[in-house]
């Protein structure tokens, strides 16, 4: 390779990240070309449809109406996937590689499920894979991971990863709206698709999750070790009951490495009021990680979005420009991912919040009480109310205890007559 | 330069951040090698007395008694500078460079004060200076400014960086305690030096705010364009009304680039009790930046100590490994720095909070509200309360104005007879 005065991109998809990404471009390119001593120049733009209409006006003759086009071009030295999907995008970027190129992605659903197979393609090319906005937007998270914290052990990752979620359960916090009305709202104000499906059942947060852990713990990570339970359960009531004992209700995404083995896991989380993530609010997301030298830090940012997206998109595209000019063939510096044991969700240690509703009579809550006791599960805190003239609410926060313990204690919980109803189980952390 | 097996690192200085990088080097060593794909070995140390008792076992045959038998030594590739002072460090440094060695330094007074000079000497020897722990300890930052925002224009930089102070504030607000008893419990707890003072009057703070800045908006900083006000006049009674009024004080180093031109300045500040920096509290750091891509984005984190600023030292000598280890000889990434215009002080807007007492008689507030309306100041709060039977206290926030309008207004109400004292000025920021 010699330097080269301009390198040419080519990009693979013009939906709302890519315009983000040529509207960068297009404004900071000077600064751009400033930092980098090269240029940056949009060479072809494949497009699903090259006929319809776009926010951005963009030069025709850019314009290619398959991902072929841009790939096989060798005058590209850079692949921008910002199309999203899976099969297609990485047929594409598979063929990028072997072609030569380095390769820019913000695809976080085929970096979680063919991440590592790419990655070593592209090492075997000597080339490189950057993924920085496949996780949290704008925030810079991939690149800390990699260089920032590299000389810690990471032990612990928790993540609120997805806007949508996050802005839902704010809304329900703040405003007191129940999750039905939150979400309307937040597909209203365009924070929600219009098949939310992915997002508040945890999906999306677990494929984030799958591309944090691999990172943080050096592991290839199978989604299906990922325990995903999403937010459509979450009850205003039990928001206020949270706030009421000291938590706040976020979706985390958390891993975390043991000496048992690495959990990983989604799910509504009672987290103390004052921790930072309890602070993040609405569509913002943020990472909080545990190292063994750094101790806690927290990255906060908007997760999602054009112009964010499209921020970390090009630094992306900065760094494989940089690979480029100063000639490093193989900029990966990742190690080489090992495969750790997962403990399975069963063996998990966790709190748990329970809500249920009992006979409001004499001796209902000893017997509760002993049920616990015989299984082991020791309580924290609690709340009784008055539900009705017959009915008692009770709230319980237990000490840590296994899922599958928990699991037998509640077993046996539900089948005393004098428990009427449990409505509501979720996970807490310290 | 050929690929090695193991890199020499030189260390100058053993104290608490030189500690904590031996700690992490033996503790991960495994772990960086395998990231690396190439080992490090402390080969010698500088340290002023050899024969000081050590909190770490060291090799006494790795000890040397001056800085030169590191920066002279042909086998050593990294010097990792880590003594503090600005002189001896700068000539060590400097030296090193010139002997063809990448240096990293945690020195924030030395590159504040001489940073661009060393970083020029640097890239005259295809060499480079490594200073992400300079700023803010274990916190991301630096390498973020240079990678993962690099495609933004920096706006505007707000940071808490400073933990003494951040723990005295946060003493003070959340424990009731004043600012005198709440800083000796944070000498008491180490979080303090003995002589607090480059601390508690915001030069240290100032100084982090030069390396931020430079970086941010690609332009040499002149220490002497930074406003800087300490902590020692905050008051408990401000810290109450201004939460009473909805907001927390936090010493805030801020840097901005608007369309006058830089403005740099280091304030105790009253910040919306929402913002996500009003939630970091104690000796933990946090930088909030904005960039016309990415938009807002935080990093949080401890902002010292011996581990976590070792990490960012040993994330710095893991980057400098890499360049040597990819024949990368000049690393050197930053923008060229310009020079840009810095605003005054007296000319830049802020809104002023002002505690102040009058006599409690008819038409003074009258007379008050007059007065700013004359500078053309307005006014967006007031709390009036009766102090004793001849006295009200006042608390006012105004609009904003430029500081230069403002102390007209206040040098016209000082000469007002009903006022009595004026008690408290503080910045608010939105």
């Amino acid at each position: 390779m010699t330097k080269k005065d301009v390198l040419q991109i080519g990009m693979i998809g013009l939906g709302t990240v890519g315009t983000g990404v040529l509207r960068i471009l297009e404004k900071n390119g000077e600064e751009i070309r400033h930092k980098l001593g090269v240029g940056l120049e949009v060479k072809r733009i494949a497009v699903r449809d090259p006929h319809k209409p776009r926010e951005i006006e963009v030069d025709p003759s850019l314009i290619v109406d398959h991902p072929d086009h841009v790939v096989n071009d060798p005058d590209i030295d850079i692949v921008v996937e910002v199309m999203g999907g899976v099969d297609l995008a990485r047929q594409a970027i598979a063929r990028a590689l072997e072609n030569g190129k380095f390769v820019v992605t913000a695809n976080k659903d085929l970096m979680a499920q063919h991440g590592l197979e790419l990655l070593a393609i592209a090492k075997n090319q000597n080339r490189n894979i950057f993924y920085e906005a496949s996780v949290a937007g704008g925030i810079p998270l991939i690149r800390p991971l990699k260089n920032s914290l590299a000389a810690n052990h990471i032990e612990k990752v928790m993540g609120i990863v997805n806007g949508t979620t996050n802005y839902i359960l704010t809304q329900m916090s703040c405003e007191g709206k129940e999750f039905s009305e939150a979400l309307a709202e937040a597909q209203e104000k365009g924070f929600a698709e219009a098949d939310p499906a992915s997002d508040i059942e945890g999906l999306d947060a677990s494929y984030k999750l799958a591309i944090i852990a691999a990172l943080s713990f050096s592991s290839k990570i199978d989604m299906k070790d990922i325990f995903v339970e999403g937010i459509t359960n979450v009850k205003l009531r039990d928001i206020r009951y949270a706030q009421e004992l000291g938590y706040a209700i976020k979706l985390l995404a958390i891993g975390e490495e043991t000496e048992e083995g690495l959990q990983l896991r989604v799910h509504p989380t009672l987290i103390p009021a004052d921790h930072p993530l309890a602070a993040v609010a609405n569509e913002f997301n943020a990472i909080f990680l545990e190292g063994d030298a750094v101790g806690e830090v927290m990255f906060y940012g908007p997760g999602a979005g054009s112009l964010p997206t499209g921020s970390a998109v090009c630094a992306d595209i900065m760094d494989a420009a940089r690979c480029l000019q100063h000639e490093v063939e193989n900029g990966i510096v990742e190690a080489t991912f090992g495969t750790k044991k997962v403990v399975p969700m069963e063996k998990q240690q966790s709190r748990f919040y329970l809500r249920l509703k009992a006979k409001d009579e004499p001796g209902v809550f000893a017997s509760l009480a002993t049920a616990f006791g015989e299984t082991k599960v020791s309580l924290d805190m609690i709340i009784q109310k008055r539900s009705d003239a017959e009915t008692a609410e009770i709230v319980l926060v237990t000490h840590g205890v296994s899922e599958g313990n928990f699991q037998k204690a509640l077993d046996t919980i539900e089948a005393m007559p004098a428990i009427r109803s449990i409505n509501a189980i979720l996970r807490v952390i310290e």
